[in-house]
């Protein structure tokens, strides 16, 4: 959690474009999904979490429309997505911020719980705290989320090495791939399900003794 | 997990019980429901878990029935939960193993989802780990869990001090009831749901840096 003594998070977007409420609520919404609803930091959800939108109106006249409302959505699409990001970034005793990109989903729900079990996989976390490049929790963790997933289908790349494609790991040179793991900060998990189009891409952190020593010892 | 490199868990239960085929699938079913699928160390499910019931035939002449196949099946779930308890019992880094009770779930599933989920909230292992009466997480973690869930209907023990009552914290003595999560490894966990008839016992254990450390270590 973030800071449990008062709100878990409080998010405010502000903006002087002139919106509907009806297009202010759907561009949040589209924004939300594919950013504060793709984090995690230990799987916990909080209790009073809140996006708000503001919208002014003072830069224009009529309210936002075609073209001008899609460009509105893609530079609030991309306000709250390093929004979000910042939260793992600044998760408890995290060393590292691990991007999860999963494509080749058969559809965009199937693609989130794929990339939000591997996020949430505690084995996943600890492997990558430890630089270890662990294909087989990445890909047994995807084998578990609760839907269909074919591991003959799929490929995985970790910063982008390849480890493991169609069924099988490949050789690769794991100092290398660990090394890279250690020295960066970020961490990117590709995982291809080569199952259809559809992709999510997820952050979370690593899991690391910090994390458990700071949840530990807060007493409440 | 147990043991990646070979299987991760081989259970095999043995019984000179004379058995159908069919009342001993059933039998093994009915108790692995209440033992094997009711534990977790860290949510991490295991590509080759198997457990297995053998039964010779020598003790009896006529396939168990009735009464005798009763008999035979509480015998066969005490055993199997025994078995499964252990499994928690010698997790990585564990310092408590944690027995939850829920009680008063609107059925089985509902019950079984809301344990499991308490089971595998980090924040409720660490603040085990670190003997806090921490009923907020707790609370919580049932409140995400993905089935309906009314706090103002709960009620919540932790070794058997009363911790929350519909909807609030009560006033309790929370130095001694750190104390007692100190100093006992088993930790009982009693959430009453208030909302029907049905039950779920799980066990888990604690998330401690030790945890962290073995499966960080760990290279594949």
């Amino acid at each position: 959690m973030i800071g449990p003594k008062m709100a878990t998070m409080l998010g405010v977007v502000m903006t002087d474009a002139r919106l509907t409420p009806e297009s202010a609520q759907t561009a949040l919404r589209a924004a939300v999904a594919d950013s504060f609803n793709c984090i995690s930091v230990d799987g916990h959800m909080s209790t009073n979490d809140t996006v708000l939108l503001l919208a002014s109106g003072t830069a224009c006249d009529a309210p936002l429309a075609g073209d001008a409302l899609a460009d509105f959505q893609t530079a609030l699409d991309e306000v709250c997505q390093e929004l979000a990001r910042a939260i793992p970034g600044d998760g408890e005793g995290a060393t590292h911020l691990v991007t999860i990109d999963v494509t080749g989903g058969a559809n965009r729900a199937a693609a989130h719980t794929i990339a939000k079990t591997i996020a949430e996989s505690p084995l996943v976390k600890t492997a990558i705290a430890g630089a270890d490049p662990n294909w087989g929790r990445i890909v047994s963790a995807a084998g578990y989320a609760d839907t269909a997933f074919d591991p003959r289908r799929c490929t995985l790349h970790v910063n982008s090495y390849l480890l493991y494609r169609h069924g099988t790991p490949v050789g690769f040179d794991a100092a290398a791939v660990s090394a890279a793991i250690r020295d960066n900060r970020d961490t990117k998990i590709e995982l291809d399900c080569g199952s259809g189009e559809a992709s999510c891409r997820f952050w979370t952190t690593d899991l690391t003794a910090e994390y458990v020593r700071l949840n530990a010892d807060y007493h409440t």
